[in-house]
């Protein structure tokens, strides 16, 4: 059997007889032929048919003779086909796959994924996360990061406590992760940097655009670092690396200290946090001012950040920590944390029995560390201006879906 | 401050004061000087100290002399160091970790995890690990596949049935995912060609060496294939960009059927799977007759293969699948599924309402495809000769252990 040709690569095969094999896209029916596009994973080519096609998503493979034609889409046509069916489309999908334009609903898509996700436009958004990944994994590679795999339960709800999912296990209450930041920190201590790539659970009570019962969470850690300024220049790298041709990140990304920022915004000094419209004031504010689509704000206040963020030492009541703004939303969050055992038994107090194996990493000699965590999801969606996560999540998990 | 110079690179410095960082690996006390050697991420490096050194696993920073010493490990050592603690070691590791040789239990190990894995021994383990899931991304990468993230919480116990986690999802009872089979097949018709590298769960109730309660699975499923030789072909690529200088993968894995296995054997032909003892026997006689250390067994019976899995249509009662044998034990299942939806409404038969969501890929049109899992702890197990696969999981979860 003749090895299968992608419809990208027709153009070098002009004159060829090739044996091509995809989803019947479109057909469109004239007077004495049948044009059927023909979709695969490289793109679409046009199929001259006399005779009746098969239904649209059809898996049909074709054997025909690769003809030039400048009014066909590529350049080249399919003619003289000989076409077999490999999978039967049963059902029609539930829209038009073929319209340029996705023309259903959001819950639709969700509901018939597997057939929705097919449309090209939708399709093309998971393609450039998967892109944007490699692009993450392999800026780290070249920094000397290690990749891990971390344990996704856990025996104790005990990075923020809230909103948690409890798992039966083995008779035993255990839960899933929240994050691997317990993990990825201790591992800074046998690689000094690390990454992982995996699913986080929240089990988030509240139906929101932005979040999810699962997500793709793109954690980094290091050691032997000054303060947070060198996570951010990691950072800064990271994104480059995500970026690609999609957008640019600036060589230096512009930042703002979170005194300054409230300054800026004329809100009370005593303000602990960033409102999602002072968040969106401030990006705007990069773009005009630096030409920069991302913004970092910096020096959150201690007492809003996880116990383990490590102070600022010039500025009480400040921290060596920050936030990534990107298109107006926080993108990012990182920072440096605490790495001496007696740090955090003075910050746990009463609570540190309750953190023991978390700790114990910080008994035997932990450097100077810190770190961070993207958002897939999150950062897949203000890439293409999707409005809802959902819409750049294979299958997404919400408090009221837990199907397909 | 002077950036950091990493111990691997000193060579390259010699008669320059640099800054180094890391663990103090080892302390040797002389009469007049004390031997030092820290251990950072990329090797170690002998500092020649005047008086006390802090005790082992202190993380410090040296400012020191790069000079050339042929008896020195490496050929150079650090000379007229100032000596900086970054991280106190308040509590001697539980075992020496400066002895070449492990000299701990696993059970130690596993306990005292974020201390026990800075062993060199270990450490390289995990790096090897991670060296292996790039070679296997890239390679499927250079073949046209897109990775994908699918859930991990998933609304019934589908696949298996038995030995899955239960979770309390908002209220309603759901599962963690053993596979993500079903999802990798639906997106064989997004994306033709996909693999994910992620966590999967097993409620294994037993407490054996090969088993683990989470493991990471590295699926691959590819659509447009003739039959289970196809993905037989993919596998072989993987493996060897996985493998990379570690073992030698045979241009060709050569091959044999279960029924020729059995025969092989002196087993009954109505044996319906294979033994533990009957792999090693293969996997012996595939390294004696091939020299090779893989090997594939083709055509298990089909009953005793999941539903989805296509038969031979050759050969009534077997099927186009194979398990992939690596030293001695199976490493990888694979092999072509149904993607006919009459085909699966004629194997579930009253069941098939319970897969509804599964099933309804297939009645929009499916490629013949087909795929393979790999458990990456079992393939990081056999290359180190790892007796217990908990020896390279940085923290393994299983029936009795949910800590660290």
């Amino acid at each position: 059997m003749s090895s299968r040709v992608l419809t990208a690569e027709l153009p070098r095969h002009v004159g060829a007889r090739v044996r091509v094999a995809g989803w019947v896209h479109r057909r469109r029916r004239l007077k004495s032929v049948t044009f059927v596009v023909v979709r695969d994973r490289s793109g679409t080519a046009q199929v001259v048919l006399r005779g009746a096609a098969p239904p649209e998503e059809t898996v049909v493979e074709v054997h025909a003779t690769v003809t030039a034609n400048p009014r066909a889409p590529g350049g080249v046509e399919l003619t003289s086909p000989e076409l077999r069916t490999l999978g039967e489309a049963g059902q029609p999908p539930p829209f038009d796959l073929y319209r340029p334009a996705v023309t259903a609903s959001l819950p639709t898509i969700l509901d018939h994924a597997p057939v929705a996700l097919r449309h090209p436009a939708l399709k093309a958004r998971f393609a450039a996360a998967a892109e944007s990944v490699r692009g993450f994994r392999s800026t780290l590679d070249s920094l000397g990061f290690t990749e891990v795999h971390t344990p996704k339960i856990v025996a104790s709800a005990t990075e923020s406590g809230a909103n948690v999912f409890g798992i039966d296990y083995f008779g035993r209450p255990a839960y899933l992760a929240q994050s691997p930041q317990f993990f990825k920190q201790a591992l800074v201590g046998v690689f000094e940097r690390v990454y992982e790539v995996g699913p986080v659970f929240r089990a988030e009570p509240h139906d929101t655009a932005r979040h999810l019962a699962q997500y793709t969470s793109l954690d980094v850690e290091l050691g032997f670092i000054s303060d947070h300024r060198d996570v951010m220049a990691v950072l800064r790298e990271v994104l480059a690396g995500m970026a690609g041709e999609h957008i640019a990140v600036p060589a230096e990304i512009p930042e703002i200290h979170f005194a300054e920022a409230l300054e800026f915004l004329g809100v009370p000094a005593d303000e602990p946090d960033l409102a999602p419209a002072h968040e969106r004031a401030l990006s705007a504010w990069a773009l005009r001012e630096h030409g920069s689509e991302f913004l970092f704000v910096t020096g959150y206040p201690l007492a809003k950040r996880p116990f383990y963020t490590h102070p600022d030492p010039a500025r009480p009541g400040y921290s060596n920590s920050f936030d990534l703004l990107f298109r107006g939303l926080e993108l990012v969050t990182g920072g440096q944390r605490l790495h001496r055992h007696a740090d955090y038994l003075a910050v746990l107090g009463d609570d540190a029995p309750r953190y023991a194996d978390y700790l114990r990493a910080f008994a035997h000699g932990m450097p100077p560390h810190g770190g961070f965590a993207i958002g897939l999801e999150r950062w897949t969606a203000r890439l293409f201006g999707a409005a809802n996560v959902r819409e750049v999540t294979l299958f997404p998990r919400d408090l009221h879906r837990l199907t397909p």
